[in-house]
């Protein structure tokens, strides 16, 4: 009897490095699966329809919108996000755990529709590590670095909402934790239902004979 | 800043193999302790004070009560057992996670009491397997056996209150699953209070500057 997957939703600062906790662990464990969102912004230049995202235009996404095909969708700068759902379900109805990196707003619809999904927040040490991050990038205008630990700022208020907080100091111990952490939720109770009820059914089968 | 430890209580069927895993979580990794019980009940041959039970009496045991010295105790049989606090707390505040073996209505006195309590029962892979661990033993008669069933087939009506029920199918993989899901505690939001709220402190005064 294979067991369903966990949804596990994955948010945190940027700067954080929830891009490379998934992509080591997609890399290191062949049980997840990465669900890729939908968006009606342009690809940017070295980005692939359907690695970074599935681009579509504005009436497609409402659309899908309209026939209940998204899981949760969200508006950022004028542009949609969403989660399509058929990945989704297909995907743990085959035992995988799907991993969703999205934004708050979108994380917390889908645990209001979907409590078992697991909600993991990714924080750095501290905040002047965020800081150097955004910064050693050398990527970045002062400007744009103001803006994200502005944003971070406001993130953090929201934050605890999440079921989980984890530390991503090194990016190897971060990894584990995380896989560790999406492991031990098959052990919910709810999850071992169908196990528990046999157990049950056969123990008071011996009690009659 | 360390961070407090986890109380872990574990339950679960006599022959779901409790006692082995404990003591394999103990020998394997340090930042474990384990809390001895206190019961009036005599001490068995090969049994030793303070190792398997603090034995006491019942005017001790009262006494106990009455100072609020105990975090659950329960009456089986005739005879009492019970937590004591100081060492929990003790070994919490050092940042120990407390392994605490105890009977089901113990478990959920102290998980009433101490909400982030995590509650872990372990199960057998099924009904058979339970059966013939219990007989494999060799030691116990028929009667014995069939009552640790009619008792298992009780507990399993409480089981489902606990928050994981963890399968001891393989002792080395139950260890490690056991030890990953105590680890997992420690990054519940509620843990990782004192972080967030400095990160966010900090955050916030990069935006005033």
């Amino acid at each position: 009897m294979k067991n369903r997957g966990v949804l596990a939703v994955i948010s945190g600062f940027s700067g954080a490095g929830k891009g490379t906790l998934m992509k080591a662990l997609l890399e290191r464990y062949p049980n997840y699966a990465l669900s890729v969102s939908c968006t009606t912004r342009s690809p940017r230049e070295g980005e692939v329809n359907g690695r970074e995202y599935y681009f579509v235009s504005g009436e497609e996404f409402e659309e899908m919108i309209a026939a209940d095909q998204l899981i949760e969708y969200a508006c950022y700068c004028g542009r949609y996000y969403g989660t399509p759902r058929s990945y989704v379900e297909r995907q743990m109805e085959e035992g995988k755990d799907v991993l969703l990196e999205i934004e708050i707003q979108g994380a917390l619809q889908i645990k209001k529709k979907f409590p078992d999904t697991v909600l993991i927040f990714i924080l750095p040490p501290d905040a002047a590590e965020l800081k150097r991050r955004l910064t050693g990038r050398g990527t970045e205008t002062e400007e744009v670095i103001a803006a994200r630990l502005s944003r971070a700022a406001e993130e953090s208020e929201e934050a605890w909402k999440y079921d989980y907080l984890l530390v991503n100091d090194d990016l190897e111990e971060c990894t584990e934790a995380l896989h560790h952490l999406i492991e031990s939720q098959h052990y919910r109770a709810g999850e071992q239902k169908e196990r528990m009820r046999q157990i049950q059914e056969d123990l008071r089968a011996y009690r009659k004979n």
